[in-house]
């Protein structure tokens, strides 16, 4: 059986100005690291980098959680590592919901065959303190909280470092989704008390898209151990996983890893720890300043209100009469620039325009205002 | 809280020859395309891209299934993805199992909270079909034969094609670990009737490790839709992700693709159609062969028997008083060459050496031969 279609060639892709919601611009740097050749993924001196990067990960983190490692799938699978290993089938979860990715969260807990109880906030709104303290206080017997710290669907950061007291000071586990917040606004793992953290390589880390670096404190570290049934994932399955990116020499099989990717992860975490966590929040949040203020010169509104912005993802008002599709069709066509649609509810209604991680910028910002100034005219 | 460790700096992996289970050789043609600027995932052009590695995953299944996809993690995640879409908590599965990955599909059935029916064969010799037979005539209610095409912990062929018969006739469904099978034998996914075919980038498509195509027949893909319950895995459930691989206007979000590790996939798919699998079949038995007889003069004995003998896997016995770490530590050490430990309860018995895709070929086979002659002088 020979292929029907014609045949093809190697695939040469444009470079595009990545200014969605992830991936966002990878740096050559990064690029020339994916490319070294691939070694065995229980090499020596593979081994050593897994420790390199655990060791970086938790500086991204603020975190001195032993169980800090880059998992070998994208963030969605972050997302499921969290859910599956902590929570059982006879558990509640006390779900916040403000946009996409809360909903993504109720799905997780429902597979686990658990209860979600939901907090809803309008989409476009952080998460409200005061609904969660209220739900908790109705469901002391929750077993875990669970919110999204920086919303990729509507540009929205939650107060996360309150989230997580409360949840702490109830006695309940906490999971926090960093997708979008990890490298680009402050996150405190440890400080704040959140016991499973995950985000993803291709956000403000501009690592290659595919990889999810997830941390566990000893509480969640103690949940797993104590859980009644076994993990419903094997390829999941923290137990197993610890002994894959244990102490070096303990190290045993479970998966291959994406050596290559993770090679990209290193130096995109290099990468951060030069400039410094302080210095890249500063960074994104200089820029998108910047970029909201040119947005409103050319009348263009932001979605979310000041103080919960999020400098890495600005939501805008897709003004009345204009054709969606057709203007993003332009940017990428006419200028090499992608930006991204609105998701869910929000499809039609809202860009979301990203300045995350290596594509927070100058160059990128300028860009993005002359091209939307051109396209706009 | 910054880092307490020394600062670390760029890794720069060496060059070694990876003869091991995997990952193999990559091809500098696939690092050079693995390095090509990342676009995003919608993209038109990567959905373009996309749809191209469909058409070549399907010359390599050779298959004419819709849903035939790399999934975005490991083969153990592709593993998890044919049992959790087809199987649910009510069915009884047959598990054949020859080897670790046998083992670990038992696994998989558990944590679907079905039941799984062994047949177990002796570690080193190939699935027996008869025992099969006599399985499904006493459990006729079973849904679903599960097998390992090529067990990567032995080295050993099964008769996939009469494996599938057997289910097929009894109207079971089959799902087909060709892991380390696809591209480094036969594999016919449709002639065979196989139901669930997965695989992983890393062997002998000898693309960057953490990819698994996978590939589902009409009746796998019917089964999935007729399920009573949701899949216990958003992130692999078929039902999403055949919205995220399905036709090109249709393209729905589900996750993040890793954009570059599929430009990756996509060039090594390319290399496959240009030799044609037919050719590589013969390279990698004719490399095999004369691996086979170069170990022989050495003084090793070939663990499994001639008949079944994996060309792209060679399993060696290790001689009595050899110390197993010591020699592959010096072939790694003095000869940048990498072959693998048994696994499981072949640990320190057996090694395995790989001539798996880009890997099998004529100056990787001298220099093991010659690497091994001076460690073992």
């Amino acid at each position: 059986m020979s292929r029907s279609k014609a045949k093809s060639s190697t695939f040469h892709p444009p470079v595009r100005t990545l200014m969605g919601p992830g991936p966002s611009d990878v740096s050559p740097r990064v690029l020339a690291a994916s490319a070294r050749p691939t070694i065995g993924h229980l090499d020596p001196l593979f081994v050593e980098l897994m420790d390199d990067v655990k060791g970086l990960l938790q500086y991204a983190f603020q975190t001195e959680n032993e169980l800090t490692i880059p998992l070998s799938a994208p963030g969605s699978a972050g997302m499921e590592a969290a859910f599956v290993n902590l929570v059982e089938c006879s558990d509640k979860v006390i779900v916040c919901q403000n946009g996409v990715f809360g909903g993504r969260m109720k799905e997780n807990v429902e597979r686990c065959g658990a209860t979600a109880v939901m907090v809803m906030d309008r989409w476009g709104d952080p998460v409200d303190p005061e609904k969660l303290e209220a739900a908790i206080k109705e469901h002391p017997d929750a077993k875990v909280v669970a919110f999204v710290h920086a919303e990729t669907s509507t540009g929205v950061r939650s107060d996360a470092e309150t989230l997580c007291r409360l949840a702490k000071d109830a006695g309940m586990l906490v999971i926090v989704d960093a997708v979008t917040s990890l490298a680009g606004i402050e996150l405190k793992a440890d400080e704040w008390g959140a016991d499973v953290v995950y985000s993803g390589t291709q956000k403000c880390l501009s690592g290659l898209p595919g990889i999810s670096p997830i941390t566990f404190s000893n509480d969640a570290v103690a949940a797993i151990h104590a859980r009644k049934h076994k993990v419903q994932s094997w390829f999941l399955d923290m137990n197993l996983i610890m002994g894959y990116w244990g102490e070096g020499a303990k190290r045993s099989y479970h998966h291959t890893a994406p050596v290559n990717a993770v090679y990209a992860l290193h130096e995109a975490l290099l990468m951060l720890e030069e400039e410094g966590l302080d210095a890249s929040f500063a960074r994104h949040k200089a820029n998108h300043l910047k970029l909201a203020a040119g947005l409103s010169k050319l009348g263009l509104e932001m979605a979310v209100a000041e103080e919960w912005r999020l400098p890495q993802l600005n939501s805008v008002l897709i003004p009345e009469g204009l054709d969606d599709a057709l203007i993003r069709g332009r940017l990428l066509n006419e200028f090499d620039l992608e930006i991204g649609a609105g998701l869910g509810e929000l499809a039609g209604k809202q860009w979301r325009i990203g300045l995350m991680g290596t594509s927070s910028n100058t160059v990128n910002m300028n860009r993005c205002l002359t091209a939307f100034e051109a396209v706009l005219a």
